[in-house]
């Protein structure tokens, strides 16, 4: 909370302990529909009672907006609360794509709840909406769209907005269809606000549009909206029939998913939609279990190889301090790069023809790192750790060959990933760690084994 | 690329290969900017000469459409190759924010180039625009918006829309400004043409406008916009009044821009925003060097620790051989913890006052996770591994102990960092892992000293 949301958040607390309940209507009908959320969010952590009395103290039209802002947990006990009368309400006065997320949210019988109160008509819409995919455009898109006819001119284009644009998700675009619902063009609001009223939207009109189709998975959505600066996107069905639109509200969020969840796959978790303060604690020791168990499974690996090498090891003991630092560099060295490389495909800066660029450049790269780092390290082992010449070269050398190796497996494994359709962001540290750890011990134990004229 | 884009690119290659330039042209013109762009940069790869040829060939007003999407790289290799006139003409047709973006990508000796063109109150204007910090809400914003008085009636604030909107970079927002320019309120395009022509704008416009300030950061404005679904913001001085606006074309590349940075920092990187393939080997070994120096060194405390063990490690060779599962698996433990707290803040689902409720949280969780791990772990040993009884309990409840230290810090160090005024995204898998690492190992030889009897 900011510093006027926390005053806005203690004068709705003494209103409310004083009952000032015609205030409170008042202050809220002056307030925005984010902030009201945001307000019924905090007070649900804090005092859950209240929250049902700030919800209905909430005029009808405003209530609609606040919820749709709402997160899903605080949906769900709104809804527990409110009169079959008053969700029906507040579910009226939704915006389509708002609607649908809602029921997709709630629990089969809540959605049974509403479900029985619409049209028959908009039974089969909700129904068929809610069966595209999930991260599927279907999914993003709204129906609530101007559409206008190619013979109009643009008077008669703009005396058709201001009849039905009032409940519309956005009249900046419009959308050209024939009698079909054959999408054949669009056409911006500012065209027609800039150009002659005697001028048909056919003459006018953006023939060459980017569309959608109902099943592209959202990322790509979000993409065409990044590379072509849209405000909205028409989503098409097979036969070019508009089936509804896409507004850029709906992809800053999906780009923010994207992001979490590529943090998440980055870290070893399996991703998730819901927030980390509303989940419990057993679903999300879940999400963690299954990558540390596989992770730490393969990690039997490094057992194996140390357990080879216990002859060297038991000669000089002392070569096993330098184990965590070998491993924790090589980690970090892979992981910077694999997390470059994972970002720049995600940004589409890096295509899959790189490939061979990436590795000459990491190389290149890893040899300056690499050489860097086992300096330093050598000088620090002498001076500091007192380590003998022979210790001193053998973890140097080691080190300088493991960076290179982890940048060389952390620059070729997203790519290799993203070729086979996988989701690059899997190949980040902690699996590249794995498998560079493994590595890095066979080269130091035999550079140990030579260098100090073991074998 | 995708399918269309690489017809496009293998048909403009051979109108090119045939000097068929008047084709060309023809094929530019319908096509789109940014596509344009993306051809450019690809072309630039492979055929460099050829893309001043392109360029040439576009027509006026699309060329520095596409210039304007093009990455400082390539900017800078037209312009190098642009006569004066041309330069001038491309500033000329530019956006003011993309002017601005532009100058501070070139070099001085192009921005000087640029500057005597000019006039002196342009001048004056771009270099107020320029001194605004890097990231800052001055920095992102532009001075082609549309200002309407209040005393204005509907269809006199639609007029002028129209006599005034050409070169705006949006209508959608008209922003309504007294004689001193103050902002006293906002209005948009879809209000004013849904009501009636006779209505006062000051009668309809939106007074309570949620604004920002020049120096605010550009994160901040970000998170403005998606709280509050906005497609643009005004950006007022100190006496309130307007000095520029913000729309979301440009928040959509903040937003990636911000996360890039993020993962930069969680992988130990130094962030840039200069795109991998463009940069050096040099520049970008620079960035990745001096985490992994620190944490290099700061690994010196895991040597000194299994140094000062070294009787234990003599004792028993084969402990050495769990230390790397030990250390990964702690250090991912605490790298999905700290993932998931950083993302929180970041998205604002989790604030400062949460710190004992994600302790509390992290703590329970890593119960779970922690005996779940250790269990396993104590079943491979005994059965894969034959390890001795001793040896897998020590490594087992090692394990367990691990997974809660570093679950705990994990939880702990990014909210620390917050209210340190720090970025959360430094206190991430790196940082953790080389704490942990230390941490884990002195568990480690303590109970093994214990329950192997070697004290």
């Amino acid at each position: 909370m900011n510093e006027e949301m926390k005053l806005f958040f203690d004068e709705v607390l003494v209103l409310l302990e004083e009952k000032k309940y015609i205030q409170l209507r008042e202050l809220f009908t002056e307030a925005k529909a984010a902030d009201l959320a945001e307000l019924i969010e905090e007070v649900a952590e804090e005092y859950p009672n209240n929250t049902t009395i700030i919800f209905r103290l909430l005029p009808k039209d405003l209530a609609a907006d606040v919820f749709s802002y709402l997160s899903p947990t605080q949906k769900r006990n709104i809804v527990d609360t409110l009169h079959e009368n008053q969700l029906r309400n507040i579910v009226e006065e939704l915006n389509f794509d708002d609607k649908i997320d809602f029921l997709e949210e709630m629990p089969a019988n809540v959605v049974k709840r509403i479900l029985k109160r619409v049209t028959d008509d908009e039974r089969k819409l909700i129904n068929q909406f809610l069966n595209y995919p999930e991260f599927s455009a279907g999914s993003l898109m709204t129906i609530e769209y101007v559409s206008l006819k190619k013979e109009m001119t643009v008077a008669e284009a703009l005396q058709h907005i201001r009849m039905n644009g009032i409940d519309k998700e956005t009249i900046y675009t419009c959308y050209v269809l024939n009698e079909t619902r054959k999408l054949e063009g669009i056409i911006s609001l500012r065209k027609l606000i800039l150009a002659d009223d005697h001028l048909k939207v056919a003459e006018i009109m953006d023939v060459d549009v980017i569309s959608t189709t109902t099943l592209d998975d959202q990322e790509e959505v979000a993409d065409l909206f990044k590379k072509y600066d849209l405000m909205s996107l028409p989503v098409v069905d097979r036969e070019d029939r508009l089936v509804g639109i896409i507004t850029i509200d709906d992809i800053v969020d999906v780009i923010e998913q994207e992001n979490t969840e590529d943090f998440e796959k980055m870290a070893a978790l399996l991703p998730s939609e819901e927030e980390y303060m509303n989940t419990g604690i057993f679903l999300l020791a879940r999400r963690r279990i299954v990558w540390l168990l596989v992770l730490m499974i393969s990690a039997t690996f490094t057992e194996n190889i140390i357990g080879r090498f216990e002859d060297v090891l038991s000669a000089v003991v002392i070569l096993a301090a330098a184990i965590p630092m070998l491993m924790d560099t090589a980690g970090n060295a892979g992981n910077q790069t694999s997390t470059l490389i994972i970002r720049g495909i995600a940004l589409g800066e890096i295509e899959l023809d790189d490939y061979l660029k990436v590795l000459w450049k990491e190389f290149r790269i890893s040899i300056l790192v690499g050489i860097m780092l086992a300096s330093v390290n050598f000088v620090r082992m002498l001076l500091i750790s007192n380590a003998s010449l022979a210790i001193a070269i053998t973890v140097s050398l080691t080190l300088a060959l493991t960076v290179i190796m982890a940048k060389l497996f952390g620059g070729m494994l997203p790519i290799l990933a993203k070729r086979m359709k996988l989701d690059p962001a899997i190949m980040a540290g902690p699996l590249i760690t794995t498998i560079v750890d493994a590595m890095a011990l066979v080269v130091y134990f035999n550079i140990a084994g030579i260098i100090l004229g073991l074998y």
